[in-house]
């Protein structure tokens, strides 16, 4: 229902109406049935949502396991393995299934990640057939449970300077695995408090005296649940949240695996004890063999996004149904989502959160197609390159938006948000932990900058930050400058502006597409050129190019952060345009347009900066995201049933 | 240490020597004993914060509730008191009191505040004589627990509108109070649960069939530890945080109380059974009233400010023990906080958290000047609708500061800042709920705006919002506009810029704070102008008031935040302006600038688009917030730990 003062200044606009049913199909897209396979899994089994809140921290986590093991059992978890070993040989399905366990108990879907997506990837992705053979049925069906020891106490980011050690012991045939001191302790190890029966171990790899870099090994730990010989295990203890995952640390004291326990696709050391491999170079055989773990990226990227929809399910539904103060009838008190601030408040999260949806299915797809390729292929390896860079932006991007909206959404909850059967403390609390595991954020943005910058050329994309800083500011600055030289990019949108040069600046154009478009462009190739000029004048003027790096880091974050948006913004546009004309489509354009004026918005300092906005064009762009929250006010709650979080999920007595 | 690149752009810059001890002496003002009694107190009872991981809800309750008594036989919780009733009888002392108890667990603050803010605070601000001499004593004592029962499950913002009531009975001379329906049952109401022997009760009064609105009655709930008559109690079960606060709600079914159990400094009912109020109009008397509770709102902000003081202090000493990748040496991994991210994440944060601190030491101050009249004084009423003004702008701003805050430095601790030991799950999960309670933050900065916008006239102040539009755009525009007149106010801003005309254009008087305060005064004058004219504009279009209104939102709560935020920088000038020369001086001057410069910085698109800064000048500003953080940084420590937050209180074994 348009309001007065819509009426007065758009009396031609009427909303329009939304098939939600129509809609939820195109945000569930190929995987339909798979969603919908998790939605019932998770309805059936939503009693976890209290079970949270009532058993022990030692109860929960039994719970939580065999929730895991339950659903393994319908088929759920397992869709990214091959067939032969159980699998359901679809990477894609995998992602979808995953994504949508974000509706439930984020114990369990945690407890799923580490499970399949990093014990079993690892061994699928970083081991050979021997490994696949004697462990993937077994992992699939969670008969075998598993961690992934990477992470220790003093490296988290740079895994590359992990310190666990496995030494080749050429008379026994064997890996020795050790922690030489407690910073080299493995930490925050997900099912290896208490569940796991082996480890996938990431360790500095010495064969005959001569480091090899990181290499990954199954380590048994447990047998019928005791510790075997060798393992010191301690809890991490309580955590913010994902109390039903046991986290725990891992110390190994000389624990001898046979040689074959070596993850030896991308390196092995053969029968008469030599190493090899056939990448060459070490820095490009340790980011290839991480490089096939993006899965985990992409899959937590998915959950920041579809747990942000509970949240934004429960504060748009009770956004109309609560109301406060009187305002506009002396008779009823206002309804929440008739305050302009209201709709300020949740209305430009919920069309991030589309955009990032469709951002994330092309994501996935990426990644279904890249890795659904024979693995022993030629692969494109920049395809593989953007896909992680693409996976790493989506991630950060879908996490952070996932802190924000949540809290936003508790915060237009008031009170009734603050209590536990209201979902938003185990969302908030479960979720926190999204924007710093799998990647940090920050340094996952400045992975993306650095992909952009060498233009994913795989040579130097494995160097560290000095060797990158000194590789733009030597070797290959002209290039990125050429690359997104400003006057070369500004001829190629004035093509497609409607008013051609005059194109930036005329209000008719705000919700064009290929202005919006254009715009993100520009700001995403001036930033990285402005970037790529600032170190190298660092490096020119002699300064230590570390230092020149720390000095230009929120700048290198700035440009990633502005590829990212224009990759989100570019999925959700060629999304809209698939669709048949029609009132979803008129639906997602108006989200659509609300995404990309309040993203413009929020830089539009950068933007009149860099003259690309005029100050009445940027009151325009306020005026347009004001204008757009209005009219996407009364098909706000079509558009979060769309989502379609089963009603059991929802909880919530006092906010529904 | 200064770096290579410090030395290449600022060659003559040294860090200033910070001597810590002095730092802590103007940090903690006036109050240093008080401050530091709750300090020894706090580390005296720091194993409460293991318990409240380790306890059930059941007994963390109780442990909370001992030490909230214990703590009051220090004479820490009763400083606002009376001493003849066993207080302090300085409020100022209570209110550093309060703020100080936010370094330790939150559950006691919360609790603390209930007892002795809001059921103390009720008795004594709201009651006379005899309920003085009635309670007070046992209240201090913590012998009488009680409950503030003000907000309903329908009525959180606007308690006018509550609808629990009070019908005096002239028969028995009683009062009945009854809970109509559900949604007028109380609810969220700490200590209600199970500690609570008395509630204060907010209903709507009626006598002999005529409504007078909201008053509050003392009512006692329990004996002996069960339910009286008419009572009902059920517990709100799990929070989000706060778990050792017995939250719940209440019912009352016909509940009778003696008539001089109506708190009745501001309205009574006669021996005659007749109403009397001194204060004629309703709407005034219940703000008023309402105003009285203004307390409050100080303490909460402050609490915020200080629980962020132990995230920064847990975050600042991580950064300079942690490191990670090679960067400016290939020997030794990077410092944290040599990053310039990385200082551009918490050093713009420790800076407004600074100045936020005076800033509430200012409200603080007046706070304590306002009720140490004699309150059958004739009171200043401006004096007091600015005071409330400023309580509810701190409120606002300080609680969202420590979401922020707490939120970005539990990120930047990584994985570690994950675990309970590590403190930010608790300091997360308890603060939360302060951007909603006492006052939703956005409720709060409309009050801000409304006093604004009325100049405080205490005869519109009362109005809703319907009559705010009214008033603002029929009444009184041309003296709104008047007052914030932008041509006025550039004539006087002129004067103090140092190139006079020229003086917002040059980038010498960057670090001026003249310079800065005008900035934000001029930003705070125009918005609010702007929103006057806006409400009149579609007032005289025949608009609803209540769409105008709304339409207006984010300006009228831009306009509110931009008052507020120059009120804190002016606060933070004025504090660095009485010390004397040196280099505790030098340090904060470098903070204060730091918190102008990225204040200006958030919002340059507003100054650009109205003027105030070219493209140029705002670059020089983002410049400027970087310089500032490098010459932060070596001095980062040594403001953390100022704060003076107790080892014992800071746990976190992984970070420091």
């Amino acid at each position: 229902m348009a309001t007065t003062a819509d009426a007065a200044s758009e009396s031609a606009y009427r909303p329009p109406t939304v098939d939600v049913a129509e809609l939820r199909r195109v945000l569930d897209g190929k995987y339909a049935e798979v969603r919908d396979l998790v939605r019932t899994n998770l309805a059936e089994h939503a009693a976890v949502l209290d079970e949270a809140e009532t058993m022990s921290r030692a109860e929960f986590r039994e719970r939580v396991k065999d929730l895991v093991v339950t659903m393994a059992a319908t088929g759920q978890t397992g869709m990214g393995f091959p067939e032969e070993y159980g699998g359901g040989g679809d990477l894609g399905a995998s992602i979808a299934a995953f994504e949508t366990l974000a509706y439930g108990d984020l114990s369990v879907l945690v407890k799923v990640g580490v499970q399949f997506g990093l014990f079993g990837g690892a061994i699928l992705m970083l081991g050979t057939k021997r490994h696949h053979d004697a462990y993937l049925e077994d992992v699939i069906a969670g008969r075998l449970m598993g961690c992934f020891a990477m992470t220790e106490s003093g490296h988290g980011s740079n895994v590359q300077a992990l310190g666990t050690t496995a030494t080749y012991d050429s008379d026994r045939d064997e890996f020795v695995i050790s922690t030489p001191d407690d910073v080299a302790r493995k930490d925050y190890i997900g099912n290896a408090a208490l569940h796991a029966h082996a480890a996938v171990v990431f360790a500095q790899l010495e064969v005959d005296g001569e480091g090899h870099g990181v290499h990954a090994f199954v380590v048994p730990i447990r047998r019928d649940g005791d510790l075997l010989p060798g393992i010191r295990v301690e809890d991490d203890g309580l955590k913010m949240g994902l109390n039903g995952v046991d986290n725990g640390r891992l110390w190994f004291d000389g624990v001898r695996v046979p040689r074959d326990n070596l993850l030896n696709r991308f390196a092995d050391v053969t029968d008469e004890g030599c190493y090899q491999s056939p990448i060459e170079n070490p820095d490009k055989r340790f980011f290839t063999m991480l490089g096939t773990l993006v899965q985990g990226r992409v899959c937590v990227g998915g959950a920041g996004i579809n747990a942000a929809k509970v949240a934004l399910t429960l504060a748009v539904r009770y956004a109309v149904r609560r109301r406060q103060f009187y305002a506009t009838s002396p008779d009823e008190e206002e309804l929440l989502l008739d305050y302009g601030l209201h709709q300020r408040r949740l209305l430009p999260l919920l069309a991030e959160n589309y955009a990032l949806h469709f951002a994330q299915e092309v994501a996935a797809l990426r990644l279904h197609d890249v890795f659904s390729l024979d693995p022993d292929e030629d692969e494109d390896e920049k395809a593989r390159r953007e896909l992680e860079s693409r996976a790493a932006g989506t991630k950060a991007l879908g996490t952070w938006h996932a802190t924000r909206a949540i809290q936003e959404c508790r915060e237009a909850c008031g009170g009734a948000g603050y209590l536990a059967v209201n979902r938003f403390a185990a969302l908030k609390a479960d979720t926190d932990v999204f924007t710093t595991f799998e990647g940090d954020n920050h340094v996952l943005l400045q992975l993306v900058a650095k992909g952009l910058l060498t233009d994913y050329a795989s040579d130097f994309e494995d160097l560290d930050q000095l060797g990158m800083v000194r590789f733009v500011a030597e070797l290959a600055l002209e290039t990125v400058i050429e690359r997104t030289a400003a006057h070369k990019l500004l001829e190629r949108i004035k093509d497609v502006l409607p008013g051609g040069d005059d194109g930036w600046d005329q209000e008719a154009g705000l919700l064009d597409p290929n202005y919006q478009l254009a715009m993100l462009r520009f700001r995403e190739e001036h930033t990285l050129s402005g970037v790529a000029r600032r170190l190298k004048r660092g490096v020119d003027e002699g300064l230590n190019p570390g230092e020149v790096f720390s000095a230009a880091q929120d700048h290198v974050i700035a440009a990633a952060r502005a590829h990212v948006e224009r990759l989100v913004l570019e999925a959700f546009v060629d999304k809209t345009a698939t669709l048949p004309d029609g009132d979803v489509k008129v639906a997602l354009d108006l989200l659509c347009d609300l995404y990309a004026l309040s993203t413009i918005e929020r830089d539009r300092a950068w933007f009149m900066e860099h003259g690309r906005l005029t100050s009445a064009r940027s009151k325009a762009i306020t005026r347009g995201v004001n204008d757009l929250c209005r009219k996407v006010r009364p098909i706000a709650v079509d558009l979060v049933d769309a989502y379609a979080v089963p009603s059991e999920l929802l909880r919530s007595p006092d906010l529904l």
